[in-house]
């Protein structure tokens, strides 16, 4: 029995070529758990093949740029020319119906959640080392030293603020960690400050 | 990969006729796990068959008034003219091989053991309703209404107290109980207040 019937916002966060998204991919795989993803909205082209609410809500820069000033967004950037970002209302209908809600997204969007969503799940997928993230990097592309050296300077600032998370998980092995957010999500629902509400009206006279 | 290497102090309470003892037998008997009991100093006379440092710690009152002026238990209460009580330097020991040291004990020891080491991590067992709780205080002996009337108030103060546990596990079904528990030892693991310093460590230049 769950005290608490809403669902989870859980952000996966961490520096880029951490393994977020293959961490996200394992933990789908699981059996036995009832996450959603959230589906973005971008202001890029559609493209051939592409579905309209699957793969991403495609709308013009005007309207993106009018749920930014209504504070519809959970979280928004820019990239290459173009708006990404989370539509608040979709992802609380999905979190009323009793779903977790999986944002694998950028250290700096997470920010932005935990401040419109103070009550989110943040995670921080760490590295098992610097050396291995740096590894990762340099083994990504054809980039220049130039390319490389930022990258690395970009996840030197990023590790910093795992201090905001409310967990670590190191991506040692990758199902070791999507176990570890299983369990976390099945902890959270336990917590006291999430549930006390439901419980004291459980013991009520 | 862990980043907390110390083990972590497990208490589960709750009212009595909640079950505790029952989940936390479950949770002995799982597989893949690193829990160990805590083994309990007394002043009672030792009974055939029991073992000095395995069943308890037998100890004289002098002994035990000691140690209380010491501070050098955990938590302890007196029942029925004898001590009982958790000695805190075996705990710690344990701890520091990394054992998750379960304690299994009253409300009113809990709140003790909190203010002793306030990084252990208080889980408080509910019923499922206050009335499935009464109905088993109710069938458990042949005492007289009024020693019901007593159990039942003592139930209704310690209701109280879930405020105080990090963490409410509702006894629905002890198995679940039991595997929510273990959730809560795997995410508190990774819990960034916790595991911080040995991060800051593992990302250090």
């Amino acid at each position: 029995m769950k005290l608490n019937n809403r669902g989870l916002l859980i952000v996966i966060s961490g520096p880029s070529g951490v393994g977020k998204g293959t961490v996200r991919k394992a933990l789908f795989e699981k059996t036995d758990h009832n996450l959603t993803y959230s589906v973005s909205m971008t202001t890029r082209k559609i493209r051939p093949g592409e579905v309209d609410g699957k793969d991403y809500y495609f709308v013009s820069k005007d309207e993106f740029e009018q749920k930014i000033k209504d504070g519809k967004l959970l979280e928004h950037a820019e990239f290459v020319g173009n708006y990404y970002g989370t539509p608040l209302d979709k992802v609380n209908e999905q979190l009323e119906q009793g779903k977790e809600v999986v944002l694998e997204i950028e250290v700096e969007g997470a920010s932005q959640v935990k401040a419109k969503m103070p009550d989110c799940v943040m995670i921080f997928i760490a590295p098992p080392s610097k050396e291995e993230l740096y590894n990762r990097l340099k083994a990504r592309g054809t980039e220049s030293e130039d390319v490389i050296q930022a990258r690395i300077a970009k996840a030197n600032r990023e590790f910093k603020k795992a201090c905001l998370y409310d967990y670590i998980v190191v991506n040692d092995e990758v199902s070791n960690a999507a176990d570890r957010i299983m369990a976390i999500i099945r902890a959270e629902h336990a917590r006291t400050t999430r549930i006390l509400d439901n419980y004291l009206k459980l013991i009520e006279d």
